[in-house]
C-alpha cells in the first residue's frame, strides 16, 4: 500500500513482504513497520513537496510518484486478505500533528490503536449499521493484551438526519453515566456523520478529551476524518454548529469498505474527484484511467486514491487549520452541495452525490465566467458519470431555495458569499468573492427548472 | 481605579483627572487613557512579578501594591459617577492575548468595545434580569459612530438552571436565523452563566467566532468571564459540556455592581476570599480589613478586589490555560460546591455560596490532614461570615450525595478525585489526589447528619 510513494527499493519489500534492505529481517509486521517508518516519512514529505512544485508548474519529482500509479497498483497483490504495513499520512501541525495509517488489516495490529490511547477508559461511538460489522473488532484492537482498559460503546442511529443536538446528548449521557473523565479516549467508528459528531463530543466533553476516528466509509477515509473539523447539523444548515478539533491518529482499515453499500462508495469518490479538480491534475487523469477499477474495489486502486487524498488534504490542513483562505478551497462544490442536502431534506442524496451536482455547477459557473475551457467541463462530467454520480441537482430544486441556503453558508463574510471555483488550467482554483452575480444567477437557473 | 497597581505619581493623575506629568494635557478620557496605557501596563506587570514572588516569600516591589490598599481606596473620588481611565489587566496568552478593562463608566466610552469588535454583525446575549438595565447602554456603545453595525440580541431566562443545552441552542437558532456569519462577534452581557454559555456558542457556532465579555456580577467580573472556560450543565454535573475558548477582550463597567442583589455580592465575594486563601495572603488581610467597605459596595474598595482578583487568576491562567495542573488551583472549595449545587438542585443556591460552604469543607480537610494550622480555619470562617456566606452545606445533603457527585468531576483522573487543599502558611495550597481517605470521609461526615 505504501509503495506509491515509497522508493523502488522500498517498494518490492513492502509490496512482497518477502525481501528487505534492513540487516536484519523483521520479525513482526509492527516489528517491520517499526523499523519502516523514517524511510517512509521521508518519501511521503517529499511527494507532499512535489505536490507544491507541480501546482506551481515544475513536475520534478512529483514523476516518482506518478510512475507508480495505475499500473503497479494492479501489479501488487490484493490487500484485503494479510493485515499489511501501513503507510502512514502525517498531518504537520505542530505539537498537534498527527498520524493517518492506511492499509488492510490494521485493526489486525492492536499496538497501533492502543498506542494513541489515554488512560483507561475507551468511549466508542458508533451507529446501527457498522456495530454489527467492526464492533467487536474495535474493541477486541483496544483490549488485546491490555487487560487494564475498559471499553464502553454508545450505537447510534444511522444516517445524516441524525447529525444533531438530540444524538449528540446521547453521546454525552452515555459518557456521563460511564463515568468517564478527563483521561479517557472517544473513538469515532463510522462514517463522516459518526466522525465529525464523536469529534464534537470529544472536544466538548469536560471541555476537550482525546479522540481517535476509524472512518469506515471512503468519503470519511478521504475526506472527513482528516483535518479536525467536527460538529452537527442546525435544521436550518450543515455543520453550523461545532468545533476544529484534531483526532490523536486516524485508522483507516480498507477491509471496513468490503461491506460499504455502492452509493456509498461512489460518494466517497466525489471528494476524491474534487482533489483532482481543485489542486491535483495528475490524480485527476489517474482517476480517469482509473474509476473502473475504482468502482470494481480494487484494492490496491482504492488504497492508492485513499493516500492521495488524504495526503492532498494533509497538506492543504497543516497549512490553514482554521480556514481562513486556502483550506476553503476543499469545499469545490460543496455550497451548490450543501443547498441541495439542506433544500432536499437531509439524507435523501448522500453527501457525496449533492457534492458532486455541486461540482458540475460551480464548473458550469466557472465556464461561463470565462475562466477554464469546455474540456474541463466535459471531463467533470464524464468522470462523475463514470462514477455513476449525479451530474444535477434534484429537480424539486429551485433557484429560491439555493439562494436561501447559501446565505446562511459559513463561507458568506459580512454579506458576501465567497465561492469556489476553477481558474486556469485543470487543477487550479481560487476562492472568492469577486466574481459577476450575473454567471451565478445563469448557472442556478440552467439548472433549475 | 488604576491607582492601586500604579506608581504615586499616576496614582495623583488618576484619581484627580486633573494634573498629569505629561508634556501636554490629554483633551479626552480615552486620548489619556491611550497615552498612559504603556506604563500603566509596565506597573501591571510589575504588580504580577511581586505576587510571585510574594508567593515565594520575598515580598519585594509588593509593597508598592499593598500600600495603596484601604486608605487610600476610600480616599479617591466615588468612582461611579464619571467615566474614568480604565485599569488594564492582560491575560498573556500568546496570540490570543487580551486585555481585561476595569473601571467606572466604561460602557460610555465606546471606542474600548468597539475596538474588539470583528465583522459588522453583533449578536448580545443576555438574560431577562440584565436586559432592562444594560442592554440599551451596550447597544448604543456598540453603534455609537458606527452606523454600520448591526446588533442583534437574544434574551434568555436568568438563572444557573437554564444553563443547559435547551437554552444554547436559543443562541445558535438566533444566530443562525439573523443569518450571522464567521465575521460576527458575540457579546456576553450578564454573570458567569451568560459568559459561559455565550462563550461556548462563539466557540461552536460555525466552529468559532469573536467574542466579547460584558460581565455584570461581582462573580463573572473577578473570576468566571476571565480565562475562556465556557460552558453547559448536564442533569448530572456541572460544566460537563464546553470548550476553553479566550474572549477578545473582558469589559467591566464597575457601575453595573449599582443594581446587583446583596446575596448576588455576597457570591462573587466567595471567589475573592478564594484567591487570597489559595495563593495570596496580602490580599486576604487586606479583605479582612475592608470586607465591611466591599459589603457596603465602596466602588473603589470593588475596583481594588476585582483588579487583584483579576491579576491572580490572570496570572494563573497564563501559566496554565488548559488546567493541567496549577489552574486547578482556582478550584478551591468548588468540588464540594458542585456537589451541593447538583445535589441540592441548581439555582437553589448561588456558585459562591456553595463554593463558600466547599472552601470551609476544604479547609477543614486540610486541618484534620495536619496540613495547616487551626488559626487558618478560624480566619476563614470569620471571613466568610462577615461576607455572609454560607459556611455549612444545606442540612438536606448526605454523605452519599456529595460522594456521588464528586465521582464524575473533571478534576477525577483514572478514578482517582484530586482536591485542591491549603497546605502550610495562609495563601499556599496543593492539588492532588494523594491524601488519606479517611480525613475526606471524616470531613463528609462532620458537615452532613
Amino acid at each position: 500500500m505504501a509503495s506509491s510513494s515509497l522508493s523502488p527499493k522500498h517498494l518490492v519489500s513492502l509490496s512482497t513482504h518477502r525481501t528487505t534492505s534492513l540487516s536484519k529481517p523483521p520479525s513482526t509486521a509492527a516489528d517491520f513497520f517499526l523499523r519502516f517508518r523514517n524511510s517512509d516519512s521521508v518519501s511521503l514529505r517529499c511527494s507532499s513537496l512535489s505536490s507544491q512544485l507541480n501546482r506551481n508548474g515544475a513536475p520534478a519529482c512529483r514523476m516518482k510518484v506518478s510512475a507508480t500509479s495505475a499500473a503497479q497498483v494492479v501489479a501488487q497483490p490484493p490487500s484485503n486478505t494479510t493485515s499489511t504495513v501501513p503507510t502512514i499520512v502525517d498531518v504537520d501541525l505542530g505539537d498537534r500533528s498527527y498520524p493517518i495509517y492506511i492499509g488492510s488489516g490494521l485493526l489486525d495490529q492492536p499496538h497501533l490503536l492502543q498506542k494513541h490511547v489515554h488512560g483507561k477508559r475507551v468511549l466508542v461511538v458508533t451507529n446501527t449499521t457498522v456495530a454489527p460489522i467492526c464492533l467487536d473488532k474495535v474493541v477486541s484492537a483496544l483490549t488485546h493484551g491490555n487487560p487494564n482498559v475498559s471499553v464502553e460503546s454508545v450505537i447510534l442511529p444511522d444516517g445524516e438526519k441524525y447529525k444533531n443536538m438530540d444524538t449528540l446528548m446521547k453521546v454525552f449521557d452515555k459518557a456521563i453515566e460511564s463515568r468517564l473523565d478527563r483521561r479517557c479516549t472517544f473513538v469515532a467508528l463510522g462514517g463522516g456523520v459518526i466522525g465529525d459528531m464523536c469529534g464534537f463530543a470529544a472536544a466538548a466533553f469536560l471541555r476537550g478529551v482525546n479522540f481517535i476516528q476509524i472512518p469506515t466509509t471512503v468519503m470519511a477515509q478521504v475526506d472527513s476524518s482528516v483535518g479536525g473539523k467536527t460538529g452537527i447539523n442546525h435544521r436550518l444548515g450543515k455543520n453550523l454548529i461545532g468545533a476544529f478539533y484534531q483526532p490523536e491518529c486516524v485508522l483507516i482499515d480498507t477491509d471496513t469498505l468490503n461491506t460499504l453499500p455502492e452509493r456509498e462508495l461512489a460518494s466517497g469518490l466525489a471528494e476524491v474527484i474534487k482533489y483532482g479538480l481543485i489542486r491535483d491534475a495528475e490524480f485527476f487523469e489517474w482517476q480517469e484511467k482509473n474509476m473502473p477499477a475504482l468502482m470494481a474495489r480494487d484494492p490496491n486502486a482504492l488504497a492508492y486514491a485513499i493516500k492521495r487524498s488524504c495526503e492532498n488534504k494533509a497538506e492543504v490542513v497543516s497549512l490553514d487549520e482554521k480556514e481562513s483562505g486556502l483550506r476553503a478551497t476543499l469545499n469545490l462544490g460543496h455550497t451548490f452541495g450543501h443547498a441541495i442536502e439542506t433544500g432536499f431534506g437531509y439524507g435523501q442524496w448522500l453527501h457525496g452525490e449533492a457534492v458532486a451536482a455541486g461540482m458540475v455547477m460551480a464548473v458550469d459557473m466557472s465556464y461561463r465566467l470565462g475562466w477554464i475551457d469546455d474540456s474541463i467541463v466535459k471531463r467533470t462530467l464524464d468522470i462523475l458519470q463514470a462514477a455513476k454520480l449525479p451530474i444535477t441537482p434534484p429537480e424539486t430544486m429551485t433557484v429560491e431555495m439555493f439562494k436561501s441556503v447559501m446565505a446562511v453558508d459559513k463561507k458568506v463574510a459580512d454579506g458576501l458569499l465567497r465561492l469556489i471555483l476553477l481558474k486556469g488550467p485543470l487543477g487550479n482554483c481560487v476562492f472568492t468573492g469577486d466574481y459577476d452575480r450575473k454567471a451565478l444567477d445563469e448557472t442556478l437557473h440552467a439548472f433549475c427548472k
